[in-house]
């Protein structure tokens, strides 16, 4: 292991518990950005991340948006070095169902060296170990080997509607030659990687309304056109007996990767674990491709939420007035989320039966998918500082996920872009029981730390 | 107007402070049979009822079930009149959405001559003037022109589960000539009708789980199959394009009304009554069938209510571990509730994508559908009352909903069959504001004592 390896965990050994305070502090808040009513708790954690940076010695600002604030942070610039922008962020993902939880979800708890709260991964323990990499880092040398510059978010889970709206007119504070997008991890806990590529997303909600009122289903059954039905008629008839979206034109514009990009990505798909994992069997999407593949490469229209009707306990033979629905698409390359959401809007409508209105709202700020190719001088920094710590060759993986901003922040920085992190699938993000290791939250302190040291050095 | 009908009227004004005030009294219980936590208000509602039937001078009884207590009430039973069965039930549906509601719907609240507040029609209304007549009758005329019998259930809304498991073995109690089931009214509000038919009930909870967690729809959108995607393919499969239930078997055992029997039938449908009272277009069921056929005479399955993954503000980008459905199914004569409940059971099972595991429990006290004569002397006996009330010639409708426990009260009674009520299709029986008016308590009052005279005169 190298001696700057070493240093850096002797770093954090030294403050551990600092650290690990910390974390827990930043994770009690409950920072869910999508639910009104925590909206104060949303900007209570921003004042808390700048409050922290600002004693680390950054100059510190809190960027207003519609929604809720980004916290952006600078040390002072130097035009000899290179400039690396970082995003993170520090809103969450709602908790529901909560009775699921084994502990209180913003009690952060820890069970056998593992965190567990919401937002513990995703992305307060990604953003915690950059931001003290970042404090210790500058504290052991005087200084920092790069131009650093943080953006902070709190509306990634709310698709960055917000940050969307200002990034282009703050490109002159976003200029950077790296941009680091540190809410991403391995597929394999063994296997260090860095990912080549995010899906974009789109988002829609609809909902159907039959009657005014909920109708009683003895005296209305076989009169009334019942919401439900349609909803899931309307909902089946987005996929075909192959798994395919059934939508004309969704896969139109997709822009295929080269056999020669494919070659370089770990495409293996471990079944065993995945059932062991999840519980689940990997029978969703495309027949005619791999898992790894369809979550990759391939766009999904997923049904993330129904409720109509009554489904309490024991029965209310109710056909309700309205029902609702929320959708998601994830995209790849070559598609524009404006255009694939407003292409299943329509299709939706166009198969709502007479009797039934559908209203569906496709949402602003979702975000194109991006790929990186793995020669780009950030990527291999990165991927050097995963192999010398792992002292395992780093693979390269992609995402399925999305995280809207990043085309935006890219354009408006003119940064080369990496992604990268440390979650595992088995984290449970978005999900009851979310958590993160301990151990990681070291390995990612000791890893930003390299890659800032190597992108400095101009090594 | 006859004498008869002038005198019951002067009887209920001069006791109409006294019923209106018990009427809001008994709208005051939560009686709840459906869910688990109101079980002390449905039993308090039941004391109340006994209470109330003791002080009239009728000798009383509750009969305990595995679910709520069945109340029973007789007065001395004189071998030389005709026995009247009365059935109501005291239990009532739950209240959610709440927030529809204009007042609370356990504070009664009078606008425009209705009364608002859940039950106030089904069945606390129907049942008011019902145990009104009985008890003043009685008092005005020292005895009652029959034998008088009531079963006041309390788990109609819950299927009559506990009252038809005891019925059978209560029949030398139940034993009766005449039966009036006092749950049911008319389709226009000017024109009295007596109910020749109902339609039974099959009630089922479908459960479809996909993983053991809720999966992130970006890591997992693609590789797990979506309960959602087969909750919507599912449900839809249950329909064809025309409208008819697309499993096979489902029209079998129906018996067909005879020609004769249908023209006695008023299948009148009042499109643009529809349309205003409820905001609906007549646009359900099977395509070849006229609105009121579709509801009175065909069976139907309908999704009482669909629940899965996220439906709050914002988005969740989740892939649920599970999602749930409430079904009920409607039938017509020569169904069986079990053999249908499992029959559609076992097709959606069939329809279960890999990955998904369906969980399906078909509920026990279904009922079967029940259809009597225009010719029996107690469906006269009311249609005549009606007409003597109202100035205007009684005719003969049938309904879509279900009272589980007829056939199996006819069965044990021995009795013949009549369906009546007040209640009207603007009442919105089983949904926010269900109301019923102060005029049809006292029609009701009226209607209930004067057939009471018919059938103790043998007129």
């Amino acid at each position: 292991m190298s001696e700057n390896i070493l240093a850096l965990q002797k770093l954090y050994d030294d403050n551990a518990d600092n650290i690990v305070n910390g974390f827990y502090e930043f994770l009690r808040f409950k920072s869910i950005s999508t639910e009104k009513e925590f909206a104060k708790d949303v900007r209570d954690c921003a004042n808390w991340v700048e409050q922290f940076l600002s004693e680390a010695g950054l100059h510190t600002e809190q960027w207003e948006t519609r929604g809720h604030p980004v916290v952006f942070a600078q040390n002072e610039q130097d035009t000899n070095k290179p400039t690396v922008l970082i995003y993170n962020h520090y809103d969450v993902q709602p908790v529901d169902p909560l009775e699921l939880w084994k502990s209180d979800p913003f009690v952060p708890t820890v069970r056998d060296g593992e965190v567990y709260a919401r937002g513990a991964q995703d992305n307060k323990g990604q953003c915690w170990y950059v931001l003290n990499a970042i404090k210790l880092l500058k504290q052991r040398d005087g200084s920092l080997p790069v131009n650093i510059k943080l953006l902070i978010e709190g509306e990634e889970e709310a698709a960055s509607d917000g940050l969307t709206r200002i990034v282009s007119e703050r490109a002159k504070q976003l200029a950077a030659d790296h941009l680091l997008i540190v809410d991403l991890g391995f597929h394999h806990k063994l296997q260090p990687a860095v990912t080549l590529g995010i899906r974009g997303i789109a988002v829609m909600t609809m909902k159907l309304r039959g009657s005014s009122v909920d109708l009683h289903s003895g005296g209305h059954g076989g009169i009334a056109y019942n919401p439900n039905r349609a909803m899931s008629e309307m909902l089946a008839s987005l996929y075909d007996k192959d798994g395919k979206v059934a939508v004309p034109g969704f896969y139109d514009d997709i822009k295929e990767l080269s056999e020669q990009e494919r070659a370089k990505i770990d495409f293996s798909f471990d079944k065993d674990f995945y059932k062991s994992t999840f519980g689940a069997e990997p029978t969703g999407g495309e027949s005619k491709y791999s898992p790894a593949e369809r979550c990759w490469l391939r766009p999904t229209v997923e049904i993330n939420g129904i409720r109509g009707g009554y489904t309490g306990d024991g029965f209310k033979t109710v056909i309700p007035a309205e029902t609702i629905a929320k959708i998601s698409c994830r995209l790849v390359p070559g598609q524009n989320p404006k255009k694939i959401g407003d292409l299943v809007a329509d299709f939706l409508k166009s198969k709502a039966p007479a009797g039934i209105t559908a209203d569906i709202e496709v949402h602003q700020g979702g975000g194109t998918a991006v790929v990186t190719s793995p020669d780009t001088p950030v990527v291999q920094a990165a991927a050097q500082a995963y192999t010398e710590l792992a002292g395992t060759e780093c693979k390269f993986i992609m995402e399925g996920g999305s995280i809207p901003i990043v085309t935006e922040l890219a354009k408006a920085s003119g940064a080369e872009v990496v992604l990268l992190g440390y979650g595992l699938p088995g984290d449970l993000v978005h999900a009851p029981n979310e958590h993160f290791g301990l151990d990681r939250l070291k390995k990612g302190f000791v890893t930003i730390g390299r890659i800032l040291e190597l992108l400095g050095s101009g090594d």
